[in-house]
């Protein structure tokens, strides 16, 4: 019979505090330290010889110091006898590097999964992976979850009627997100197909879809500098929008996005906490839905050998 | 036939541009930028389909940058079909987590020999590693490069006696690496074997060999925050020591390193460029020697399937 540990490193560290509370068990002990030089060293304070061990963390930024801090503890894992070792990264950082849209590009989001299984990871469990074929860069396990049950109750709480929402895409790359938060809330999309006529020439928003008197939710997986979502907002309100509201999984917020969003036409911003919103990135109109149930499912059901695909809806 | 090219990434570009002219041949395009969020971003900027690809990248600090940098660079690389592609690693990072010296510690050096395995390095050119057993880590080929025959060779252009000279290593682990600069400058070796009498009770620099108005050089391969050297050449002098030369091969001088060398006994320390020294880590004591030469002599050797370990004395 085997022992459920989980850890945390310092991405995210009260979302694993709460997935703990949600799983009535107690985070692990262990510490992570720099030495003077810069050199991560990572020290595990308990045994978990022969334990199912889960480590929360995410890949947010910095992105390559949490990345090595989560692969050397993996290898402390490994050389400690765990039973087994599943990492629970709810933001899945170099997602966006997924392809050779170039010549000559790297494919770093198939690289941190070969780092992953090379350290010795032998589950993965995220949400909201930009592309779901990255699934497919892992030989080992993976379960993906979707924030977008949880997105959809937030909304359906507001109480609008249906007929006055619309869920927009702001690209034509997002519109099976936006059609999947649609269907929860009964309400049709719409698609900003961003055009440019001619090189050179300033881009122009065609709007596919009805927006006129209607309430707007704008949906993403990442903002990041929160251009795109900010002019998309902007031109579904001269589109003649009553109301916009926008929402992602994973709020990575850097550059300007904090700026942008608080002077945007945007009403509120719906995100969820699979990244951590420091001090720098915290706005009034941002909300943040917790995820935390949703991963303490899915890890009890791991640690169950249940299916997690039921948390999939 | 294959053609060379050598690149070069953000830890040490002096030392690549210094290798480059060695050879006679201009450093491969290539740029490193970071998106907003703090993600790397490479890109080759030439054809290198075929080619024997050398990189220059030290694991200095920041290390973990520097190794997700390099990590990437190869992965593009081998989508990009290079023949082979060779790392030179003038400083290994995290060469000193190399054992489980307590229950539950990683073992990073190993970690970082399977993540370059994994990326698709297929050669490595290192030198000093901070234990030679760190060559066995690796499957794929490594050229392990020594720097005693440089600073053997600058002490000796001083012109000091032999019978004046002795080679201090400043602590049991070292002695071996001393004697062979003992043995090109026909000096004497000494040791300093520090020992704690009780618990808690401060360590007593016992030193092995006669120091008593001899010319002291203090030899390391890696100088950190320099306590163990400024220590060991103070003890060095108590015990009669006329002066005190200190060397090392990587200098890694992190935290207070500078101003205690700046304050010590010290005459001049003698390193090589195998870690770039930022201006902050400049000191008027610091004589830096390149690994120019050695590198591109390597390279050189590499690529034309010679032996490499000509170079070793
Ligand atoms: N961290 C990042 N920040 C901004 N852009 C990125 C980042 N990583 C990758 N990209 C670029 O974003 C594009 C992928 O986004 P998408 O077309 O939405 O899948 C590619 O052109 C990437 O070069
Ligand atoms: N970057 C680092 N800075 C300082 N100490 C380190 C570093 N990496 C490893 N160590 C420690 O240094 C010791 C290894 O040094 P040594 O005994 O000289 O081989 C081990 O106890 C390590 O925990």
């Amino acid at each position: 019979d085997s022992k459920l540990k989980l850890f945390s490193l310092n991405s995210n560290n009260p979302l694993a505090q709460e997935i703990a509370e949600e799983m009535g068990v107690e985070l692990g002990k262990s510490s992570v330290k720099t030495f003077s030089d810069g050199e991560v060293q990572i020290s595990i304070e308990e045994s978990i010889r022969g334990c199912d061990v889960f480590i929360v963390q995410s890949t947010s930024a910095p992105v390559n110091e949490h990345l090595m801090e989560l692969l050397i503890m993996i290898d402390a894992f490994k050389r400690a006898s765990a039973r087994t070792i599943n990492v629970v990264m709810p933001y899945y950082g170099y997602a966006r590097q997924d392809r050779k849209a170039r010549a000559r590009e790297p494919i770093t989001a198939k690289l941190v999964a070969n780092l992953l299984e090379t350290a010795g990871a032998t589950r993965v469990i995220v949400l909201d992976l930009h592309a779901p074929q990255i699934q497919g860069f892992f030989d080992i396990l993976i379960d993906h979850l979707v924030a977008v049950p949880l997105i959809g109750d937030y909304f359906s709480g507001k109480g609008f009627n249906s007929e006055d929402l619309v869920v927009v895409s702001p690209d034509h790359g997002g519109v099976t997100r936006a059609r999947k938060l649609a269907e929860r809330l009964k309400a049709p999309i719409a698609i900003i197909d961003k055009r440019r006529p001619k090189p050179n020439v300033a881009e122009v928003m065609n709007i596919v879809g009805n927006v006129d008197g209607k309430i707007c939710i704008l949906i993403d997986d990442i903002i990041d500098t929160a251009g795109t979502i900010t002019i998309g907002a902007n031109a579904l309100k001269e589109a003649g929008a009553k109301e916009v509201y926008a929402s992602c999984s994973h709020p990575v917020l850097s550059g300007p996005a904090i700026e942008r969003i608080d002077n945007s036409v945007i009403k509120e911003l719906v995100v969820t906490n699979t990244i951590q919103l420091t001090e720098d990135k915290k706005s009034p109109k941002i909300v943040q839905l917790s995820v935390a149930k949703l991963m303490a499912d899915a890890i009890s059901r791991v640690y169950e050998n249940k299916s997690v695909s039921i948390l999939f809806d």
